[in-house]
């Protein structure tokens, strides 16, 4: 039985991973923590885990913090940019892992982190050491980590995309554009005004336009890593085009991404060579390119599910991308991260289908 | 007082057109014609319209076309693809315009259709004369002519977003990519099951993945003749990947294009170019790159919003350009061709804001 | 040419205003005051507007609105419940009139807004003075009036529904339940949780459950103004039950109101009766029942649209009618009331048909 | 090991029933049937499935319905009204139970279903010998039966909101008005205009306005059997109005019921008086006056949420229940149902929280 705590735990990442961890036989919840909204019976936050869970959120100390993590084996984190070093000390002092939803120490060089987040690293000796995991693509690095930091739902959905051309070597460089779409959750439960219905509804807009986009280095990084490129010398690293837009649905992401080809293929091939590549990956399934992939085929699941087709007139690759960004873009994922951590079999708890429609 | 008729008037198209001409000072409805739906009042397709049009549906015969044609200056056309000929030439015969919001002759050269609509084109010799207008960019083309080819909504977004760098020459060939998303008018009133409130909230999804779409071809030959091609060689235009998607939307299409430039550009600069390109134009709106459109504030409008940026590190211009489908894609810019047409202010009766939110 | 003003101007309101006078012929602009948001050009707060207009919003200080009622002949306030009395002061000193969009003046008797608002009424005798008017039902008690009370959006929709019944004194008294909902543009643009679009998206509920809602004792007015009571002896008026519900929507109210009647009809009979009772009436449209209205229909207008029927097993009316909120609920209204304020057609610059789908 | 077959399958209840019975430990699938789109992989209908179910939809034949009934302990069916008969015929001669998801056999007496559904009964005999089963209140009568009636949605949520004060013989006959909300699933997967995205976004409507919903006398006999009537005695029930309308939403069912009460309540004991009444129920949840349930908290689940509120001022109950009409208002409770036919633990398999948000 594994026992967790969660720091951050109001938002809808935590609210997810309860609700798929009411059907996990083994696992345990200790504490949930938060600087908002504490004192109060999680149902508060989370009406529809009335009755599952009794817990209270506690305040958001160091007293707190330690008390948890010595009577846990893991801690989930996910609090603001450049918060997760503070907490992680104390975790590690208590001997618990660490599972950070978050983007603290999600690249090796930590000058990397600097130059897209603004500021100086915390703790740079941290992010370095930190084992960042896809599962389907670097589960062999985290077997035995303390440190997991959990990716982002945008380079989740892209860099699976990419991975069996990359591994093929059958895309040009520089030649990658990556349109992305994502659904409200992804924003986050603070409110905003443009995230309100009045707003949001019968809506669509690109956002951080041009380029400027956080999980776009993200990208960059896991592209460097499957083509063996040295994650200490991001200067050596190819460019991307990375586009976020807001879908005015509350959960979902769809990726298409373009890329040049050395080499031409049918759709027959592509799809026979994704198929082939991740034929042993539960959370993985590929379509033949008549049926494009829909966000709610993934609906509230762990899974990706992609479509890959061949353009032979631009000889480009275009390649469409969903998973649901709360479930395999963070809880989903941060489940099966742990699962990984606790060498119990990765779909634990996380196998099940998508409530549909 | 220009007289009117539309043939195929129970669809969306012919209902925002009703709409939008409630407004218009100097045209009066003659005929609605379909083979669907007859015999009805237009409200019983249209109940927001109850009060204002008093017209029957009529059923859509040769003797009905050629009764309206001869009452009416222009009859809007809105048929399934290969069957404009038909009715066009019997409105010819009674000398009233055409304006045709469906793709039979929107390509100069028969070809081209013939390609990707997989028919032989009924009648090569029209869709060579006819007159495709984007007015911002080829009105003067349009003046004095008796038939003119409404563009598709894509294109219009798309076409309108490239133009100002087209023009300039500093896009390098071969290096479009449009990433297209609309509303579900977009796909007609037809029942459908992808259609349904229940398979499409909360979803969204790529369609004719791979470079299928019939859109695609406009596009290039509006980058053709914008760049000076000749039409009438498509062998010598360049290919650009079209990806379209659908939006869980009632209207709204939005496009972000990617292209590589010759030239170094900052965003400020970007939008002093594009600013000045369309400075006469009433229907063209651009915005600085740290606000990016939203498809709802053209909601209803025959507006074109844009954002240009430019992303340094890969020498792209990344665009966002969003129009309503139904708006200037397709009833809007029906009206204002209209306008052209019989030599009225293009904006008469389509110069208001969009309802927001 | 009538010069207006509007005090709570960054608000849906005030942005549904402007959007229809956009096509009203005879007003002009004078300044938008707000005590937040202010200091930039109204299209920040509208992005729609762009090029429609070009003010700045001002900040509400006793010195603009006195500069600003010095140059306007009327000024529109939305302000928070129990602030309308200070501005109105000014107002009034400066010789202009009044058309307010919140509560605080619509109760003739001051005590019925106190014990609804929970606060003693700044300014009884103004609230005793101003005229409350819904157009169809109480225009003749607004001409050569200065200050007039614009109805809620609730009351309107749920008063025309019941009036032809009330007027024929049909309805069996204590036997109203009005079951309401609205879609979120009713609860304002200040962000809260409960409004975001992850919460309110495939969502919906009732809330002030059991009987609190604060427009009960403004339609039970209206009914006892219908009925002759006296509105300064609310203790003789009849209580009803009203129970608002939030629509996952952006505008639109649906009321269905149920009450035993004393009389039998048929549906036609009833059809009948709402028909000819509101013959002359260009804003009220009435349906037969196998045509149930829907909000759609009334989308962006000034229009209220309904269905009665009978249920002769129950001996109950069950009617269902339509407004938009912002629309006939608010700013319609609003401008309807200016018109008859300055002796215009009623129809100025409103009578157009919903956007549609 | 129950193994289960399904009749009707392509619909949104069995793609439910599929998704919830992933998680069954106890239940094994021998037969998905259906008259439309046989031979396909239940995955082509059900794409979220794909990877849990391999099983082919077979053509709906006497044959096959057989062959399925002789493999299976019970069938599942979902079919047009008037054909269950026929099927259950086949079934019970092979000795399988049978749960009916429609309304053919949930009248005791078959004259009401006569007069509500305008047609001669197939089998009288076999609807008086059924049994309609709301576990939570007639679960005793369902032990060892062979052929269960499964309720519909809307009667589901309103009698279990009704049924604390029903038991206490505390509501005043003939004064019980239902407003009832559903979501489109509710309406079935058939394509049809006004379940289109662009025809049901941003609208809210009633339908079977006036008091001709055919699930009014499946709630008035639940309220018949619950105060003690003879339910072959159908002229001595009490009439109710049930009111109907259709929510922009995928799932979710809110019905506000209102009733005179012969008795005086706080909203707190209200809420004390549903809290004991339901404390041994699983599957129903009852919430304070200040928490209104919301649709979403029920999303995906077998759970019935009611808040009961009381006003004084009229009297009357106004009470708010939400249920998943897939879920707990079709498929869940087949499922529960299922589970007593079994003698297995009732809340085997569905226990599990909604997705949120």
């Amino acid at each position: 039985m594994v026992k967790y705590s969660v720091i951050g735990s109001v938002g809808y990442v935590c609210g997810e991973m309860l609700r798929m961890l009411v059907a996990h036989p083994d696992v345990e919840l200790v504490s949930l923590l938060d600087s908002y909204g504490y004192d109060l019976p999680c149902w508060e936050h989370f009406p529809h885990l009335k009755g599952f869970y009794d817990n209270k959120i506690e305040e958001l100390t160091e007293e707190n913090v330690r008390a948890a993590a010595k009577a846990s084996d893991v801690v989930f984190i996910q609090v603001p940019s450049g918060d997760v070093t503070k907490w992680a000390k104390i975790i590690l002092e208590e001997d618990a892992g660490i599972i950070d939803i978050g983007a603290d120490i999600r690249f090796r060089d930590a000058s990397v982190w600097e130059k897209w987040y603004g500021a100086k690293h915390p703790d740079p000796q941290l992010t370095h050491d930190a084992v960042y995991c896809i599962p389907e693509i670097m589960r062999d690095l985290a077997k035995g980590k303390k440190v997991i930091a959990n990716p982002g739902c945008y380079p989740t959905a892209s860099t699976l995309a990419l991975y069996p051309l990359l591994k093929e070597d059958a895309i040009v460089e520089n030649t990658i554009v990556i349109d992305a779409k994502s659904g409200f959750t992804g924003a986050g439960r603070r409110p905003a005004m443009n995230k309100l219905i009045t707003e949001a509804e019968n809506n669509f807009n690109a956002y951080a336009l041009g380029g400027s986009h956080r999980h776009t280095p993200e990208i960059e990084q896991n592209i460097a890593y499957i083509t063996g490129k040295d994650l200490m010398k991001p200067e050596t690293w190819q460019f991307i085009n990375f586009q976020p837009h807001l879908l005015p649905t509350v959960r979902g992401i769809e990726i298409t991404a373009y890329a040049t080809l050395n080499k031409e293929y049918t759709n027959e091939e592509l799809y026979e060579l994704y198929s082939k590549c991740y034929e042993n990956e539960p959370f993985v399934k590929v379509y033949p390119s008549d049926k494009p992939v829909c966000t709610k085929w993934a609906y509230g699941t762990n899974f990706c599910m992609m479509t890959p087709t061949y353009d032979a007139r631009t000889h480009r690759l275009i390649i469409s991308s969903v998973i649901d960004n709360i479930g395999k873009g963070a809880a989903g994922q941060a489940i099966q991260n742990m699962n990984i951590m606790f060498d119990m079999p990765e779909t634990t708890g996380i196998l099940f289908p998508a409530i549909y429609p």
